[in-house]
């Protein structure tokens, strides 16, 4: 792959958002090739053997519900063979048990394909008590199976991924009719982790473009319908505290992001479609020196945030309007609730709300998120052994690695910097 | 990537027609990666290093004619960046000259790629006169230049890739939306290079669908619209010689195809649509050993003939029912006017196209095509050598690769088996 280097940087403490970057070529050859030409000063070449090393130590998740069997036996397809993937099913399993129909052509494909796939249900009983045993029962129901949700499944993939010994993390719709354009989302993910100097960074893609249906007609659309929405609102919020204003994030809600296991361990989670967007809150929130003190080690390494802007268009399910109002109001509500989110831009977010037709005049934007803290405060160890005697359990590792410490460092707060810019309405916000 | 090894197989005197065969996995790692099984009985794993090394000695043509800069951009993306690009253009040059905006766009982007792209315009005089040079004034118009056409544009092409040292040629469309297709297309000729055992292999692209807009929805169609018919003549035209029934052939049309330059050399070619099943036809009447006796080199090593069902599907510029028409008579002439055509299949041509609407009742089949003989006859030195003062002329080789010698071979049609069962009709067939 070969990549620009990101042209704007906004910083933010110890947090950095690199500017979207555009991808120039899909495959860019061998790391020895001839006729490589390393040195130019505005291209990031990542060779194949590079990211060949990335994606062993690369989990790639793919949550189902109900999806055609074919669909996403495309999207499998297109994972790299050297990720290991993880299937976290939410389809229903009565009348008809469609998780088993999805396992047994999953099951069919990994025969074919030579390598291990780990897929569970999101309501196995088994994971239910081994979040329960790590203490984490926070994303339980009252019968003690994990809730239903996309944002549930994908902290328990996390989970999944952590004791599989993975270094990495990244995620799949599988809904996605180009299996070409799956396999550039990894491959643009080992671009970001391989650009970052950081233990603690996101890749995000933002979609070249999403072709619509119009007229009889493929129009390729550049942003989808609540991105943009979502996207302003966090450039206001950066710009209300560094008082520059800015447009640099583009992927307030990219489905298709990638992590290191170091900040995924980090991390609180919200519900819902929210969870996207929270990831840019709640790294302000954590690190951003604003109302909590980041760790030294944070402070130290930075978190790095990537914007890769891929080359395919993203052709996915057609999904209804309904679908569009809803992740947009979960986007919203998961800002507006933030403790970092200034009065004036509250306004900003209910008048955008009330525009749009997602809230009735007149009415308030509740707070119906739920929030999951982060899981390096849990025993996953626990986790672990609870499923040592799962079918699956083969994958995971002996050894798990090591939560870096937490030490609290010096308050960013107290700083000049913050006493001047950082924090131009704190008589607004409501603190800690 | 991993790919099935052909199931069926048709074998026609030196000639061999692999099965469609199934992509698996569209990146399948390294030669020497750890969690290698390569020793499946039924799948082939090409490693990405394998896929290197062809492709340094691949050229990739793209033609253009006045598709949009935007979509050619995103091909050239999807080009893997050891290969070779070669472009051949045939937009118009006034009143504006379209040509010039895409060779700015197109060195803008090699520019920013860091690789050599080799564009050329169909028209270009300077081509015309070393075409003459070469003794190969087939394909010029009474002016000299390059007449119109896709074929002779690639005819151009093979000449050129010929002259730059190349071993392999493949063409793309320019107006597929999806780089992550087009790099798959890529890899697939590398994969049936790889698996091939002979200097002449081709290797044609069978679509995995062609999602269409069906009462503003996608429909991914299993077949393109002349295809089918192409397919079930050419079926029809090999089980006429052998005896049985087949359905091997996919790929009567595929406009995504490469070829071994050893191969693309000793064939004729047809002009306009009908350019591709021709391959099909020229191969059966030079070396299947009916009408011609293929020389020894073809009968030892075999012609083998590959085709793989890609995993995206194949999403372009929506071309109307002419074209279709169009294409799918161009088809039919060619095999219909072929000395190896049997009566009985010119009738079913006759009945096909009638029912189809493509031709009136009682109206002839013509032969409007132009045959252009092989370049392997021609002196492609003084073709290079008109071209020495072009700015393009660094790319040619000093040396180029010598054709293998033609010798005569015993006939085949004196064997038992031609005698018995390649020529059951043989009665009815025009000899040469």
């Amino acid at each position: 792959m070969k990549i620009e280097i990101p042209r704007e940087v906004e910083r933010f403490g110890p947090i950095v958002f690199h500017g979207v970057q555009k991808v120039y070529e899909l495959d860019s050859g061998l790391r020895n090739a001839k006729n490589d030409k390393d040195d130019n000063p505005i291209m990031k070449r990542i060779a194949y053997d590079t990211q060949h090393e990335i994606q062993k130590q690369m989990a790639i998740v793919v949550p189902i519900r109900n999806e055609k069997i074919k669909l996403v036996e495309g999207v499998l397809s297109g994972i790299p063979h050297h990720c290991l993937i993880i299937i976290v099913s939410n389809s229903p399993r009565f009348p008809m048990d469609r998780y088993k129909l999805e396992k047994d052509a999953i099951e069919h494909m990994e025969h074919f394909m030579d390598r291990d796939i780990l897929i569970v249900h999101q309501k196995d009983p088994k994971l239910g008590e081994a979040c329960a045993a790590a203490g984490y029962s926070h994303i339980l129901d009252k019968n003690g199976v994990v809730k239903d949700g996309k944002a549930e499944g994908m902290i328990l993939s996390k989970i999944l991924a952590y004791i599989c010994g993975k270094k990495y993390i990244g995620f799949i719709d599988s809904d996605n009719y180009f299996p070409g354009a799956v396999m550039e989302y990894v491959h643009e993910y080992g671009a970001g982790f391989t650009m970052s100097n950081s233990d603690y960074t996101m890749v995000r893609i933002s979609w070249h473009s999403k072709p619509k249906v119009v007229e009889s007609n493929l129009f390729f659309a550049k942003r989808g319908r609540a991105s943009e929405h979502t996207n302003r609102i966090l450039n206001r919020l950066i710009s209300s505290f560094t008082g520059y204003g800015t447009e640099t994030i583009k992927t307030g809600n990219a489905g298709e992001h990638a992590m290191t296991m170091d900040l995924a361990m980090k991390l609180d989670y919200s519900s819902g479609y929210s969870i996207e967007p929270y990831h840019y809150i709640n790294v302000l929130e954590k690190f951003g020196g604003i109302i909590a003190n980041p760790s030294e080690d944070v402070m130290n390494q930075q978190v790095e945030f990537f914007q890769i802007e891929s080359r395919n268009p993203h052709l996915h399910e057609v999904k209804g309007d309904q679908h569009v109002k809803d992740m947009s109001k979960a986007a919203m509500e998961c800002i507006y609730n933030s403790p970092i989110c200034p009065e004036a831009l509250k306004e900003n977010i209910m008048e955008d709300l009330i525009t749009r037709k997602i809230l009735p005049k007149g009415e308030k934007l509740g707070n119906n998120l739920n929030y999951y803290p982060a899981l390096e405060n849990f025993d996953l160890r626990k986790f672990k052994d609870v499923l040592k005697n799962q079918e699956y359990a083969g994958l995971f590792k002996d050894k798990l690695p090591e939560f870096k410490e937490t030490k609290v460092s010096k308050p960013l707060r107290d700083t000049k910097m913050a006493k001047e810019r950082v924090l131009p309405e704190k008589g607004k916000l409501e603190m800690k």
